[in-house]
């Protein structure tokens, strides 16, 4: 019933709703350049980093690449498939800033948002695991930190976390930004 | 223009639009129940997890806790509360039952399942990168696996990550779900 008489001011209200509407999908846009760059020099820094210590025995040099580690492994290889989607998914974002009445396109990016939001979340968290695990080691398991030798090795792998979470953080915004665009139709 | 032409037809297709909203608005309410129960049941399962060894010396008695490992104390509490933001989230969901339409109110689920997605996501796979490590170890860091001594702490502590994972699944589908009834508002 509401519906009906409002719908005559509908033509009024058009210009200032599609403004906000245009807003929401261009901040979407931006985002999604924040993201991207997060989760790819989250993946790079991560990925380049290895340490050679200044000494050696006959038998053994003594280095550390993040491939030791297979969290670290997975934190490169989440984050590389995150940044592919994200960059994959620009178009179809740039195409909402003109069609911003989509639907279907919108909850396909929905969906896959919230998935590559728990795939950088796992990435990230496991890596800080193991970064936490470096920096303290652990008494009870007998595990010793490893960060007093490999001390740059350690700042880099912690590093490289930020851009992860930044990721993370943005990838919340945008499922909620896609939200609200979903709403304001 | 192709909206007001479709304007008289809305009275025809209600019944069967109302329907599948209702029934999406049902299964929300369901898979909350199943994200709660998983939720608790990991909770659960990891807090009352501890093994004492059969043999002991002068000194010290070989027993193992979760929480000997911050990152597994990290694991409850992040299940912790998101069972919590979810039994809250419950009487919201049912609301949406009865008040198909409602908006605002679907937004602020939105944004909160999407950030209990993180959540537990980095709870679960942070548990899941020192589970990996109690039972593999790590040969470069010199990291012993614990799980030759504590086996029935390892497999409890990987048992209880399945209802943690289960729950990430449920909230990606939850916030499908709230985006498709958006979208069919």
């Amino acid at each position: 019933m509401k519906e009906s008489v409002e719908h005559g001011e509908t033509s009024s209200k058009a210009p200032l709703s599609k403004g906000v509407s245009k807003g929401v999908s261009i901040l979407d846009v931006i985002l999604r350049f924040v993201a991207i760059i997060g989760a790819l020099a989250s993946a790079i820094a991560m990925g380049t980093t290895n340490q050679t210590l200044p000494f050696f025995t006959q038998f053994i040099r003594f280095k550390a690449q993040y491939n030791d580690l297979p969290t670290l492994t997975f934190f490169v290889v989440a984050n590389s498939i995150v940044c592919a989607y994200l960059i994959l998914s620009l178009p179809l974002s740039i195409v909402h800033v003109i069609r911003s009445r989509a639907k279907y396109s919108r909850l396909i990016l929905i969906f896959f948002d919230a998935a590559m939001l728990a795939l950088v979340t796992a990435g990230a968290s496991a890596a800080a695991a193991i970064v936490y695990l470096a920096h303290k080691g652990n008494v009870r398991a007998n595990w010793l930190a490893i960060c007093q030798q490999f001390d740059s090795f350690c700042e880099r792998i912690s590093g490289s976390l930020i851009g992860s979470f930044a990721t993370m953080v943005v990838l919340v915004l945008l499922i909620f930004l896609s939200a609200i665009a979903l709403a304001r139709r």
